[in-house]
């Protein structure tokens, strides 16, 4: 299975990558340039177990422009800014195809605009996730996940202290994206519903950025109180 | 210091009632009808601890209507359904007075005017706690807080498995809050920001009941990541 992560360059995208390429998957970073997505995987590639003990080392990020890493992939993964969220879906739109699974973990902060990023934006579909769901081709299976995963957790080795919450209309592609999550050291994936909720979920990272202004932290969440067995399924 | 909580025959105000007399405070359970406020809590004080040892109960928790049992409250807690939000706030209105803190739970649930519970309405100010803060009296200190916390573990012994983020525009009076929420065992209480943050913690409620329906569970959330004197401020 190929993960095309679309805007890859940047710190949530590569901190994804990194993630995912240590647990054996094999990961495709995308940019609008190329060469810039060819020297992040560069970066990252260091950082990944050596295979079978060998010197050789197995290289299993490498870099693509964004409509070539998507051709690729089975799942895409799209972190990038909210400013740049429909164009970048429209740009796309030729490069997916149905059955492809598009995750989107784009928070409309309002600083995409020039405001704060302890505030969003309206959206007039809910939110960034269902923006997505409007502009990909038909049979394109929208899931949202991975908001509240701070890139700096993401970037440091060992577990993640947060949970994963993933929305979706496709329970399928949902299941699939959970079980993705959870490759991602100390992260527990949650059913959060359909697609509409992840509302709530963008959201929900414009508070941890704001407890992260204030209390100089790196913060994520939990959900307590569930069964056990709530985190497996 | 006497705190009143309006609407406190419900499940989630007779278990802060419960645990704040737990932790000696002085509860008022107001209620439209006065003879319920008392009647819920007789049902409350048996379970509060002896005190001295000695066979005679403190009776900490007393019943009002709700307007009498806000005159005599320093802070008055509102554990209201939406419906009712704005008509109630009109009606105490009279019973307020400055330097009062009003703290606001509520979740405008879209089940409040016959929708789902796992969907929010949208309120004009923004949230039901701004909604709040313009119609109380002038003077009034509006703090927005406990909407995720499960009256059901409100209701058993023992901690809560559950993070208060608390909001508002008077820092003095949110301080106050946070106070409040840590006697309740288990609770880590948060400086949420400014009061209009309340709009993303309200409708966090919302995810958490989806949870709920979904897992059969009584879900919380913690806030991971932060400093430890985060938690303490």
């Amino acid at each position: 299975m190929t993960i095309a992560i679309v805007g890859g360059t940047g710190p949530e995208g590569s901190g994804l990558a990194l993630r995912w390429a240590q647990a054996g998957e094999t990961v495709v970073i995308g940019s609008r340039d190329r060469e810039r997505a060819c020297r992040t995987a560069e970066t990252l590639n260091p950082a990944l177990p050596q295979e079978g003990g060998s010197s050789a080392r197995a290289v299993a990020i490498s870099g693509e422009e964004n409509q070539a890493a998507c051709q690729s992939a089975e799942i895409v993964v799209l972190t990038i800014p909210f400013s740049g969220h429909a164009e970048m879906l429209k740009s796309l739109k030729p490069a997916l195809r149905p059955g492809q699974v598009l995750v989107d973990t784009t928070v409309p902060l309002a600083a995409s605009i020039g405001g704060r990023s302890t505030r969003t934006l309206g959206v007039w579909q809910g939110s960034a996730a269902e923006q997505a769901a409007e502009l990909v081709p038909d049979g394109v299976r929208v899931v949202a996940a991975f908001h509240n995963l701070s890139a700096e957790w993401l970037r440091l080795d060992g577990p993640v202290d947060c949970d994963v919450i993933v929305c979706s209309d496709d329970k399928q592609a949902a299941q699939k994206v959970r079980a993705l999550a959870r490759k991602i050291p100390g992260v527990r994936a949650l059913d959060g519903g359909k697609l509409e909720n992840a509302r709530i979920v963008e959201q929900i990272t414009a508070l941890l950025i704001g407890f992260n202004i204030r209390h100089k932290g790196h913060s994520g969440i939990r959900i307590t109180g569930l069964p056990r067995e709530s985190y497996d399924i």
